[in-house]
């Protein structure tokens, strides 16, 4: 008899659904649904106004999705309930909000409904930067052994520096929730009733760690002597494996969306993250490139090192057994974007108009006639700073090697082609720390849809790139992980690397490097390196100088 | 009773004519006349196929248009010849052609009809480099003196290595060949009957210095022993000063174009350098820039210095008493227009039709609107390589501090800042040398036009701008030379100052630098200069080995 699990991916607008068959990994039914309120950046729903750099969402929306889209999959599928075994969910991280002790959102309350501390952080909310720096300087200052596993640096996107905002901003919210938590930890909670945290957003974003567990009451007191005891006060709760059971669904909501009771879920795992098993990676040696406005990559490895410049390592954080690295270059599609908006002349809209086709899809048709090192360009993909291997935001572009004859598609090659120099700049430092990497699997839309950037790519990193089959590849690792926490004897799967390997999918397509075409680019990249270390190291900082001059200039 | 000369300007595409009243400098009649062979780059008139980097023109065009603009002039003006008491003529240089003893042009023979090395060889034919290059190599071994006078540099586009081209590639025409000549100097011959060579194409493009002449037989000889003699069998003719008068009209041209006997004729000049007086320059300290698709700097001192990167020093060069020297930008205008053509979206290109003005005048609104420094941008001036004060044609531009935010009109206002520190750059040189610069006079079509450009310049170089006031400068200098050479007993001016003072132009705007955004520029110009030379003098030579890289990817 088939089973099948339910995949649900929290993004940034909207939620989706994908229901699985668990043994064939065949998709069945998709569902969406777009959250009403959509990304708070300018004003609460009351009307009240927010500063610069905030980023909420109204956790009704999350509900309110869940049930649409779980509704949404049965009637279309015309699968009964009782054969769906398993629900994973997947969520952008760290977006987090405060509850009292059952549960509820605090901006659900009506006398916090006025209150912008009140309402879920998206992780894109930037206000706690002030947070974020004291963090550093105070963990440096102590030589906290975390930072290292963060490359150095803890960002304002994280649970710590959120919650010290709400501290330090709205004292009375900060007093009046019992928990600050993941909203998906907080979603799998409103499924099961129960209260879980997963080991991958508290490890990635939560300064947790499995052995030592959270930073110690004397970090926290040295930041603040009201943090000194956050951890049993605001966030105690246990946190477990990736692929856990945190329990089966409610009464409440078998009611609400049609699901039967028995159903196992999974505790929560973060969107990119997820991803990692719905393209078959289960080894070391295997990176997933998530690539979209920004690249995630991800890696596995038997051991903990400290590798310079990454976004954080995390024992079973992607994988159970294995110590999971993260990494991300923070401009990639949004570089290509840029050039389109701003760069590309009115002819080539005319042309691309004319043919039906997108400037993306002209200008990379027009790029792929080129031979690598035929537009005598290279560039730093820094136009949103950079993440790894500098982590520095400070950071800009830059375009090199323009004559008059220069068109418009060989910049747009050297964007693309920078982007790919960044990549085998991580690559790099993760091979120099002792991680090997033998092969890329590429997620997202890009990859999907641009053999031409894949062929560069592959050129340029030397080794073979693979392309993710789904097109909903969180909401399929998230089947996943559901069908895991199912466990066999749910008629689940006994472990995620076979369920992975049952329930993942890969393109036929794979991307070979052109020995002749990577040793151009074996050139070209030293050239990247140097002005990468030139600009990035601190050798000339006019970058930051540039940015200081702009600040300042009206 | 008013007196008049006439100012003939032989360009690259046309020659244009100016009548001025030479004691007002009021501009009477202006004609002129398309080359009907234009620029031969492809073929023959017979159609024979010319290589790349050949650039010819056909000495009848010069012939055919001399005699239609003076009859046009006459016509138009309703002057009497009679009151014509000068003429002056400048010319592209090294323009240069080959003639027989009388002065006729080998192509004009039929037995060389068919040789394109018995055609005029323009400025821009860029096929002597591997001359060029071997004429600056022996020049170092052997340490010649004059090296250091071309910024230590002698270019393609001049006389010898064109002539040496001949040698090699035609040995026939260069036996046949009583002379080699600039253009300008065969045109005097043509209107006079007299030959003449003028000290300023003489000394910027021939290698002639005034104390010590062409450069010596054992150079030569050490170039290639059938070169040895090539100054007394080639070139046998007294260099003049400028202004000095070369003859008067011969009866034939005066039959060919209504002019009267006894016309004063100047000797030729430069087109760059006779624009000098017309923009009213008669002392030191006083720079004058032709700013068009590139930039040509002129100066006068007192002595002669050693300049680091300029093209040239010429005793008597531009003005008579003065050693006067020449540096250049090679891509100023050619930037802006790259940068429409390439790079400015559609949506502008739409905006600028619906309101009916350029591309560029929309660029320079929106670019005017920024503050100094606000566009966090700076870049490197050097699409078409660099001319002073680095001599390194296989240079290329850079682009750096963008971000997602940037806009075309930053990009834009870059490019024309970098121009501006460009600019800085060969005034500062100047001054290391111990040559003032005080105050700059712009000239030529951006100047005129776009007031937004000349402020920032005013700004970056923190002097006084002013702007030429003549749409016709090159003509109006040369209608100077022509009332020079006519002398005071002949109706004309004592010398070219006093000539300069009554007929030379200058707008009545000055454009004077803004304290506080010269601050910001100094700051900005800090950075540019770190650049200029981490890229321009050997720390990284990256744009070199691109452009290597591109020369191979095919």
């Amino acid at each position: 008899m088939e089973k099948y699990a339910l995949g649900l991916d929290f993004g940034t607008l909207s939620v989706r659904a994908l229901l699985v068959e668990i043994f064939t990994g065949r998709e069945v039914a998709v569902s969406a649904f777009d959250y009403p309120h959509s990304v708070m950046d300018k004003a609460l729903p009351n009307g009240k106004e927010l500063p610069d750099d905030w980023a909420l969402q109204h956790p009704e929306d999350y509900l309110e999705g869940l049930v649409y889209v779980i509704r949404d999959i049965l009637k279309t599928s015309g699968v009964c309930a009782d054969k769906i075994v398993g629900i994973g969910v997947d969520f952008t991280a760290c977006t987090m909000l405060a509850t009292n002790s059952a549960g509820v959102p605090l901006c659900l309350l009506s006398e916090y409904q006025a209150e912008p501390h009140a309402y879920a952080k998206l992780w894109k909310h930037h206000a706690a930067q002030k947070e974020a720096t004291l963090i550093n300087a105070v963990a440096e200052k102590r030589s906290e052994a975390f930072l290292a596993r963060y490359g150095g640096k803890v960002s304002s996107e994280w649970l710590i520096p959120k919650i010290w905002q709400v501290l330090n901003e709205a004292p009375e919210i900060y007093e009046a929730a019992k928990y600050f938590i993941e909203a998906g930890d907080w979603l799998v909670w409103q499924l099961t009733g129960r209260q879980t945290r997963n080991a991958c957003a508290a490890g990635y974003k939560g300064m947790w760690h499995k052995q030592s567990g959270y930073p110690s009451k004397e970090f926290f007191r040295e930041l603040d002597p009201r943090l000194e005891n956050i951890v049993s006060e605001k966030l105690n709760c246990p946190v477990y494996p990736l692929g856990s059971k945190a329990g089966e669904v409610t009464q409440k909501i078998c009611e609400l969306t049609g699901l039967l009771p028995h159903t196992a879920v999974a505790v929560a795992n973060v969107d990119a993250h997820v991803t990692v098993p719905a393209c078959k990676i289960t080894a070391p040696g295997q990176m997933l490139a998530i690539i979209g406005t920004s690249t995630c990559h991800m890696m596995a490895d038997v051991k903990e090192h400290n590798v310079r410049g990454i976004s954080g390592v995390v024992e079973d954080g992607i994988l159970p057994g294995y110590f999971g690295y993260e990494a991300g270059q923070a401009c990639v599609g949004d570089h290509f974007a840029w050039f389109v908006n701003n760069c590309c002349p009115g002819e080539y809209s005319l042309l691309a108009k004319e043919r039906g086709i997108s400037l993306h899809q002209l200008l990379s048709e027009k790029a792929a006639l080129l031979y690598p090192g035929e537009n005598g360009l290279v560039a730093l993909d820094w136009y949103n700073g950079n993440r790894s291997v500098l982590v520095d935001a400070e950071l800009s572009g830059m375009l090199l090697g323009m004559t008059l004859a220069t068109k418009p598609e060989e910049l747009y090659r050297a964007l693309l082609e920078a982007t790919a120099y960044g990549t085998r700049k991580i690559l790099d430092t993760f091979r120099d720390s002792g991680i090997p990497v033998n092969e890329l699997t590429a997620s997202g839309g890009i990859p999907q849809k641009n053999a031409f950037a894949m062929q560069v790519y592959a050129d340029v990193l030397k080794i073979p790139i693979r392309i993710g089959g789904s097109a909903q590849a969180a909401a399929l690792g998230s089947a996943i992980f559901g069908a895991v926490a199912a466990g066999k004897e749910g008629g689940g799967h006994a472990g995620i690397f076979e369920a992975a390997q049952a329930m993942g999918k890969l393109d036929a397509k794979v991307y070979l490097p052109d020995e002749k075409r990577s040793l151009v680019y074996d050139a070209l990249y030293a050239e990247y390196e140097r002005l990468h270390d030139y600009f990035g190291r601190g050798e000339n900082d006019v970058m930051k100088r540039l940015k200081a001059i702009r600040r300042t200039a009206r």
